[in-house]
């Protein structure tokens, strides 16, 4: 069988990704669409040899497309996804807008691969923070439940798009040379800064960026007992996130046990050379689709062994966005 | 009164903070004695108007000196201070060298200026994470026993010396100029990059800086019931440490009760505008004495109310080594 296939949001950061890994992982479709807005509509993009023509995202986009994949922000997802979806198209949505929704699957095809097959129409990617720390906790609570996590993430500027990328690099630069500078994508400097996550605060005092990864783990692990805090921090790199992840599970779990779950573990690859002090890091993880972990210990500060420490880094338009998301389509395909 | 006091490592990144501190401060000092290896002595440096001449630090620099601040090394800090102590001089000492020994105090001047008073000629000076961290958890603790702390860093290379600022810095401007770069201060890339710390791991998976938090907070705050666990990681930032910090107390904390407290708290201002996403921030805290503290929530995952979230910045340079160290110095002068 082929496919035909429309990438929603072609001309962004994980659009581009999206184009790359279709390519890399001959994704096999028989025809693709590229959908941006009216702004981009009309430009010319190569693909695997061949030209395609962007078309302007509209409601009659989807006649004849089997899956879609969008990366255009929130509001376009919730206006164009359902419109796709009464036209028989399956979306994997990379934004926030139906994630929590009763009747859409939260997806990470290493986690929980069947809740695909409950879809009706839409299928959402989970967001970037929560798909790179919980890949690596999955295998480990599967056999010893987690009882509450402890989450500080260390953010690339790269899941604010593009623009963001471009800003801390060009910021950077400016700061570099002495010049006067002033932020646009982001509120704050990025340049040799860090700051909290520019997403809105809750009454409760955390941001968005934290509850979605209180309440997409527990939707997509399907255990909603596990007690999870999370601070979320961006700090001045390009596109890989790393999270330093506390870990309290019910039973005592040892390093080693945890080496051993993670070394069989799928979308895992365990940097942890202690004698070398080389652990995950940005540059190396940017560009990989797994999720490396490392500085794996046990925290003392817990009870009979049952605390784990891992440090996490994971490439957020790779595993974090496109990725998943690529993954998800080829399970719809299976 | 007036004093004589000389600064070992006075051309260190500490050093030079030392000196701009005893300016602006008005150290009621009489006469000053520049310290450094024969590399640098005999060079001429410019302090409060006056010119000073670099000498070599030697067995015989302590003559007539009544307190010398140290900040060049641990190996320096072992071999000179209990020289320096033999004749009298009070040492206040930047380096790790002597903060666990049973007679030497561990001093945060906020925390416990009563330890100053049992000296035996040595007084040290915390790690830099450690003071950050715990400036604004000690007035919480003395009301509401900590039971267990889960701390994140988010640290700047400057704790790794002015080579270490540079090297940002230029590796940073080669990355953007698509050059080849070669690490030197540091065993990885810091430029868009994030590490974790650069000190040597134990046995139990923990670095240096990692146990340094655990044991100087025990010490400091006199209590060794504390269940502490620390993951501490290098940030592309100069100076400035920022540090998530999961606190979990005996009683019920409410956040509006931290404000409270930290309101009237020395060393610690509250940045904390949700509304704005305004909170600590690098750029906000260099060269500021006060660490500055924000995101105050609280962590709903764990019973009672119990739990606390905040999150810190504080100057490395300044109150992470320097400036505490001149503060035990004028605690001393008392």
């Amino acid at each position: 069988m082929s496919w035909n296939v429309a990438i929603a949001g072609v001309t962004g950061a994980v659009g581009q990704e999206f184009l790359a890994l279709l390519e890399t992982r001959n994704f096999p479709a028989e025809n693709y669409k590229f959908l941006a807005s009216s702004r981009s509509a009309g430009k010319t993009m190569t693909f695997a040899g061949r030209d395609y023509t962007i078309e302007e995202l509209t409601e009659n986009s989807f006649d004849d497309v089997d899956i879609a994949l969008f990366s255009a922000g929130g509001s376009i997802s919730k206006h164009f996804a359902p419109i796709a979806a009464k036209k028989g198209t399956i979306v994997v949505d990379n934004s926030s807008a139906f994630r929590m929704e009763d009747d859409v699957p939260l997806v990470i095809p290493e986690i929980n691969p069947e809740a695909i097959q409950t879809h009706k129409g839409i299928i959402a990617n989970p967001n970037c923070s929560t798909i790179i720390g919980i890949v690596p906790v999955w295998p480990l609570h599967r056999v010893n439940p987690l009882r509450r996590m402890v989450v500080s993430t260390y953010q690339a500027v790269s899941g604010a798009g593009w623009q963001a990328m471009e800003e801390l690099k060009q910021q950077t630069r400016d700061v570099l040379d002495g010049k006067e500078i002033t932020p646009s994508v982001f509120k704050h400097p990025c340049a040799f800064n860090v700051f909290s996550h520019d997403s809105n605060i809750g009454e409760n005092g955390y941001n968005v960026e934290e509850m979605k990864m209180v309440h997409e783990t527990h939707k997509i692990f399907n255990d909603y007992s596990i007690a999870i805090t999370c601070t979320c921090v961006r700090v001045p790199v390009l596109r890989t996130h790393c999270e330093s992840i506390n870990l309290e599970f019910t039973e005592p779990m040892e390093p080693e046990q945890v080496v051993d779950l993670l070394h069989q573990a799928p979308g895992v690859t365990i940097v942890d050379d202690a004698e070398n002090n080389y652990f995950p890091m940005p540059i190396d993880a940017t560009g990989q689709g797994d999720i490396l972990v490392g500085r794996i210990r046990q925290d003392e500060s817990i009870a009979d062994n049952r605390g784990i420490n891992i440090w996490v880094a994971g490439d957020q338009l790779l595993k974090g966005a496109a990725l998943n998301a690529v993954q998800i389509a080829e399970e719809l395909l299976k």
